[in-house]
């Protein structure tokens, strides 16, 4: 039985991501074509057309994908905490999330930041807003670490960019395989985030 | 008096580096042509070949040139010091002469992340040998605090790694006139460099 056309499609637009991804993470947007991506994938450029009209709108799709799948996570994992978290696990939980989610993800997580230039004003718009939600999640939890005299913390966008830029480079130089296991790297990290605001 | 060729070469040359610097900051180096980089300097390409013969070479001088002019300027930094500096003042020198240096070479520090997977293996490795140079200079401070019971640091190389991700990460964001000064804005990562190490 043939698989119905919307389930073809899905998986097709499915596999014009991943190809775009891995071609924009090497290359870059603005050196990739749309036939190079067709190419990639095994279909012709017109098939791409009807997921995605312009190349812009691929970028658009991966990077707010990216932000929205990371934003849907965390909503995830926070379903699991008590009620009423103290800011110091919570600042432990949001630590551990946001190294496992984005270790495992480093293409998606070098694009969301390196093309953040090639988007177009209305496109960065989006994406800004998105990455504002995910930042208000460790605003928050530093904000009531504060209020409760737990956390040295007097301007927390500052502390948030600041402690999001550090975890989020771990994925520029950190291989699995070596001495340290994403384990002891994790612990690593998180005593420097707890240091830095206590 | 006409200028000698020399000194109108090495002109030439620093615009070219000026153009290209520009040009691969806003495009991506895949992007953007030689013939394109001719054009903003106003020299016919030709004129570009004789100091660069190829867009590779630029993109290694540009690097290599940054990751020198770095190293140079935390030398010259380094010989204010007093003799026999404690760890935390040198922690605390090295801090602040990080978040000055990189905050006004916003282009520079960009491309010199982002680009590293676009320059060929042997130039790739002449790079990072300069990168873990400059790595090494806070690694040892780190060190030498650990050693004298100063800093809780068990790996300094991590460390390291996490603490320029962090600080070279506010160029990401920050920008002068807003409502936190430089000065501010120093204080508060110095704060989190200091917590996250003692």
């Amino acid at each position: 039985m043939a698989r119905p056309s919307g389930a073809k499609g899905e998986e097709t637009a499915e596999r014009v991501r991943a190809a775009a991804l891995s071609l924009f993470a090497r290359q870059g947007y603005a050196a990739v074509s749309m036939r190079q991506i067709a190419a990639e994938v095994g279909v012709q450029p017109g098939a791409l057309y009807n997921h995605f009209p312009t190349k812009q709108d691929l970028l658009r799709d991966l990077m707010s994908g990216h932000m929205a799948a990371l934003l849907a996570a965390w909503e995830q994992e926070a379903a699991t905490a008590p009620a009423d978290e103290a800011p110091k696990p919570a600042l432990e939980r949001f630590t551990r999330f946001h190294i496992r989610y984005h270790l495992a993800r480093t293409d998606a997580v070098f694009i969301s930041y390196m093309e953040l230039r090639n988007l177009e004003p209305e496109n960065f718009a989006g994406i800004e807003a998105q990455r504002r939600a995910y930042e208000d999640v460790l605003t928050r939890i530093l904000e009531r670490g504060a209020a409760a005299g737990e956390f040295r913390v007097s301007e927390p966008r500052v502390v948030t960019r600041a402690l999001i830029a550090m975890l989020t480079g771990l994925g520029t130089w950190y291989r699995p395989g070596g001495r340290l296991s994403e384990t002891d790297i994790e612990t690593i990290y998180l005593n420097m985030v707890t240091g830095s605001v206590t």
